[in-house]
């Protein structure tokens, strides 16, 4: 047995800080992402130095947390009221990724950054944070809203056309030729995956699980359908998609099961456990210090401004939209871990140096901060805030966290779930 | 963003094989957890290499398995009860480690085997495996029972002098000097913690969880209690005594709490999903190749017959017993993870060669494999065995597995749960 004791102390510690301050944000009328995120800045090498962002058992903890999280997301929603905002998911998604990129090069390029650089800093803007903007929008209950369904088609699609900018901008980088046939044959693998997998998992899951529902052992269910889960993943993966996006599009083939529920109530509790972890280790992968540079504080003021009003647009890019054009650009906001990816890229290679590095930092931490309370301050506004403060809101079923103002959401005036 | 692939792999064919194998135990009236370490043999390096036991987020996950069947045994477990069995378990304890140390020392001599490697095979004799024991015990529903806390109470301190014998010969493997005050030390930090642990615990901890059951995050509850049940283990790890002895420490103390239940159904679904990896990936570091050589599986026949004999005699030890002896000692027989690190330092340090190692490997197999079937034999043959295919059995706070025979269970003459 190799030495536990530091995992141990870090998981500890992360329960105990994500568990405290989501409490707090959560009485301060927030969303409890936002106390989870900030727990990991607070324990991460910045200040208190408690967890290690890089160490390989926690950030394997944390991934396994963001699957489980867009799983239990894919399971809680139904395929049919995505499709029904497929068009508008679609503008949503083409409109938030062109306009921070193009914003983004050519304002990192009028700076003074170099074309690479400038291309980094355009590609990094691009893709939403479909954990955290999802988190965010059923923490205040507006996740199964027609802007809620319009933002997660959206964030899956820009998370696709994010991994297409990521793989050409990787090969500019590394000095490669790129062809327009191998764009358009990444872009259609990773949009082609979803597609599929979603079709054949329909047709070919619920007889498996009926047979798995008469397994004796115990939690059997929930269980079988994690490893379904983890498999979507990796195929989604080894398709040239992510990860992420196959757990999401296992979740919405069991969504159509008559084994839904029960799956839902074991996977909640192993989300109230992992996915915490997840935030709490994209919270602590920040680096406070990397903005003491003045041009690194200038160039990523000015990619954050990109990067919210680029997301913003697409809120009005809607045609015949009677819902909230705000809520859907603000859920757009955040960039997390996909930001991050290509920050580290492009440090990994050279292309961008710790100065630009810290700029992108900067963009991911303050577009994934502003979002909770943004979104939250939006649906307040929006109705009479009666604070409950035993409120028992939501179902179980909602996990990560009991919603603060479950009374407080805007009226949802199309209702596309099934029940 | 590291190669998640192999893991997610490794994980979704855990859940199946463990699931599955553990459902066809149950079904041919074994333990769930017999099915699960097949699971893991299947699985790992001698046979199908899906799963490396030694990959180091696995085997994390394996060590949070144990922890959180630990501290789930202790939840369920009544402190008063496991005192009333206190003198009885000591005696259990020390019998079942001298009785396998002295046998295994003298066999392994007489079979030509070296003083240090004499002694190492001795030691990997002495501590039962409380894991596989308790689960074992639980799957068939004698864990409560006198018997059952009997064995448990033994398995904790046998786990502890194990420890002390463990320190004692790596010191002499290593060539240091080993004075009977060091011993003594060490012997009683390993065994104070427990008590002061529990002591302290049991004052300190119910103020603690009134607060912290008003906290609004989800599963919060749940989640705390794992959180001190993880600093429970790293303080027991700190004072000398082993992670899970602190695990279980921590359970008991809060075996005391009014929020006891809700505990235990947040704990038990981790432990649906944690359990198993732990199982399995003890199975999987049981190499059958090991066991080619003719005279390491002479040497392992006898360590085996040695380690069995000595541990049943545990149950003829016990004066003024009305229980099943039988039952005792059977229980006390597997061997698992302890036994293989002493198996593992001493080859390591090169205090044995393979040889000794596949015959104590060999040892530590058959004992755990035959304890699972011989228990649920023993209590069959003591019952009507009505099989009830639907069974629901015991309630969910009996994590893990769902009991194929709880009817056939020996009636439980003293009860000492308090409800």
């Amino acid at each position: 047995m190799h030495d536990l004791g530091p995992l141990l102390l870090a998981l500890a510690a992360i329960i105990l800080a994500t568990k405290v301050l989501g409490d707090m944000a959560q009485r301060f009328g927030q969303p409890a992402v936002l106390g989870e995120l900030v727990a990991g800045v607070l324990l991460g090498k910045s200040l208190l130095s408690i967890i290690d962002a890089h160490d390989a058992v926690l950030s394997a903890l944390a991934e396994l947390g963001v699957l489980i999280l867009l799983f239990e997301i894919g399971l809680h929603t139904d395929l049919r009221s995505l499709r029904r905002v497929g068009s508008q998911a679609l503008v949503v998604a083409v409109v938030g990724v062109a306009a921070p990129f193009a914003g983004g090069y050519y304002a990192a390029a009028a700076l003074g950054l170099g074309t690479i650089q400038a291309l980094v800093a355009g590609a990094a803007l691009t893709a939403t944070s479909i954990g955290i903007s999802a988190r965010a929008l059923r923490d205040i209950g507006q996740l199964d809203t027609p802007e809620g369904q319009i933002v997660l088609g959206a964030a899956v699609l820009d998370d696709l056309l994010g991994l297409v900018i990521l793989s050409v901008v990787s090969a500019i980088v590394a000095g490669a030729e790129v062809s327009v046939l191998s764009v358009a044959r990444t872009t259609g693998l990773a949009l082609g995956f979803v597609a599929l997998a979603v079709t054949l998992g329909s047709m070919a899951v619920p007889p498996i699980f009926k047979v798995v529902e008469r397994l004796r052992t115990t939690g059997a269910l929930g269980l079988v359908a994690l490893a379904f889960a983890f498999l979507m993943a990796v195929f989604a993966e080894a398709a040239g998609s992510a990860m992420i996006v196959g757990a999401l599009a296992a979740g919405l083939v069991l969504h159509g099961t008559p084994q839904r529920h029960e799956i839902e109530r074991n996977v909640t509790q192993l989300g109230y456990f992992f996915v915490p972890i997840f935030f709490a280790v994209v919270g602590a992968s920040v680096d406070l210090q990397a903005l003491s540079d003045p041009r690194a504080l200038l160039v990523g003021g000015v990619l954050t401004i990109i990067g919210i009003v680029g997301k913003l647009m697409t809120g009005w890019s809607l045609r015949n939209f009677e819902g909230n054009r705000w809520l859907v650009g603000v859920a757009m906001i955040p960039r997390g871990e996909v930001g991050l990816i290509f920050a580290q890229v492009g440090l990994a290679s050279g292309a961008i140096a710790a100065g630009e590095f810290g700029a992108i930092m900067m963009m991911v931490i303050a577009t994934t901060l502003i979002t909770p309370p943004w979104l939250s301050a939006l649906t307040r506004t929006k109705a009479r805030n009666v604070f409950d403060p035993t409120g028992e809101g939501l179902d179980d079923l909602v996990a990560g966290s009991r919603p603060t103002t479950p009374r407080a959401t805007q009226p949802v005036k199309r209702n596309y779930k099934d029940e």
